[in-house]
């Protein structure tokens, strides 16, 4: 039997997954927390956000899957069983839903629907200036799978696009540049930033009073990846200098945001509630099943976590 | 000598015309309405929207070049001299700026941006689902340079592209209908349909009570063609009673959109002012030029106009 144990705040996704499961793993022993049954005979937990301490009284886990792409909502339980080996998720319809979102904010920019929008409540017929889109810099900063698609699919419209990671990275027509010495260069080029980063120690905060001001005079921030990535008091302030002509954020540092929060109401800032990508069991049980078949072959997983990376 | 006569509204851009032309045509003789000089001498007419009259006054005129896409603003003059050909502008330039305003207009219905703009203004944190793109409908009316290249663009992100034009075509990877039996058809399928038709006799009105109720139940309308294929008040109607959902309007049948026009307000109307394309001289002189030497040359013009068809 193959006991799996589903972890998520979404509990109206719960009898999706026990039936896709189902569909792939013939012998599955399918359980949905609170109800885990016999703590010793869960082996295998997919998890979004689960509760510190819970995943500990497993004695026998041997595999904890995502349900998010970042592991980020895993890594910072501080009594995380470390040798359990962690898989990411990489559904290629997450990634397409957020290279959609990434489009979507990129434009909102590029082509100034920011001002046309206010425009229109105006009553104003006015046409503004348009820059040449291949004279518009987009700088992708994170080049994982998801930075790599929104960098493509943004070149394809004739941006000129640049990607910023951690190592160094090749990716046919994109200009990559990494590490520390890269991002100040990567920064000061980024007319539109788009933020792909996962969070861990090393990104958390990344975009703070210094990073923003490294940026080009009236660019664009898009945070569609973890609000810690961004010191948002340090956003607000370049906003409301005018450094940064605008933000289009889908994530924040606290989720729901609080409704006394000044990003809310910021005449430059555009707010979603975490839906940039949004995890579909009906496309994610696909790499989920193949892990948990892998593990039990006994052959290497997908999308192993690397803790010391954080991602 | 050639003697090139532009006539336009934005005649800020005259310098413009003049240098760029210069650089092409070495025995160029630019003039800019009203400073036509001897009408006997006007051998070459740039025009957008001319006053009705102006281009007959011109005895040995041999080209008029349209400034914009469509050729409606020179075909609605009832003394144009209807001997002298006139070629429309293929800007590939202006082609991607219309698909970037399409696939920002589809991404804004399809993801939900206009109910999320609102949920910002509520302070209301609130995900909604979202469906497949692959099985996002979405119908491109008018299979012209613009049509095929944002049915290429969409169909990239992984919408269900559809194509309706005149007459058969045949676009890989997307599926053409065609004719009056294709557009039923057509439009039954279209959950968002984004316009890119010329204005002509034949499809002006096109989008009327009639043809907006074979649209399914909910579904969204971007125009970014030319007000007059769209009757507003049957728009309107199908607004209010909310069969159709939404609405993103770059073009409207008079413009500027006069000020009390109810267009401005509606809660489910996008308004933009006529930008999803615009003409660029630095861009647009490369096909002009090119016409002018052809035409000197006794070689083909290129993008012809049938006045016939009206495009």
């Amino acid at each position: 039997m193959a006991v799996v144990l589903l972890v998520t705040p979404r509990t109206n996704e719960a009898a999706d997954w026990a039936r896709l499961l189902r569909a792939r793993i013939h012998d599955l022993d399918f359980r949905v927390h609170p109800d885990s049954g016999e703590a010793g005979e869960v082996e295998i937990v997919l998890a979004w956000k689960p509760p510190h301490g819970l995943l500990a009284r497993f004695p026998r886990l041997r595999l904890i899957c995502s349900l998010g792409m970042g592991v980020d909502h895993l890594l910072d339980d501080p009594d995380l069983p470390r040798s359990v080996p962690i898989v990411r998720l990489v559904d290629s319809n997450m990634i397409e839903q957020m290279s959609e979102y990434a489009l979507y904010a990129v434009l909102h920019f590029h082509r100034r629907f920011d001002v046309y929008e206010r425009f229109q409540r105006e009553r104003r017929w006015q046409e503004l200036p348009l820059p040449h889109t291949r004279s518009r810099r987009v700088g992708v900063m994170g080049m994982g799978a998801t930075g790599e698609d929104c960098a493509h699919k943004l070149a394809a419209l004739g941006f000129a696009v640049f990607g910023w990671s951690r190592t160094p990275k090749r990716v046919p027509g994109i200009t990559c540049l990494h590490g520390a010495d890269g991002l100040t260069v990567f920064l000061a080029q980024s007319d539109i930033l788009v933020i792909c980063l996962p969070l861990t120690r090393a990104t958390a905060g990344i975009l703070n009073e210094r990073t923003l001001r490294a940026l080009p005079q009236g660019s664009y921030v898009v945070n569609m990846a973890r609000g810690g990535l961004v010191i948002e008091k340090d956003l607000l302030a370049s906003l409301d200098s005018g450094h940064i002509a605008g933000a289009f954020l889908d994530v924040t540092e606290e989720e729901p945001l609080p409704a006394d929060h000044p990003l809310w109401t910021h005449p430059n800032v555009r707010l979603t509630p975490h839906i940039a990508g949004l995890t579909n069991p009906q496309t994610a049980v696909e790499p989920i099943a193949e892990n948990i078949r892998r593990l039990r072959a006994g052959e290497p997983l997908h999308d192993l976590v690397d803790p010391a990376l954080g991602y």
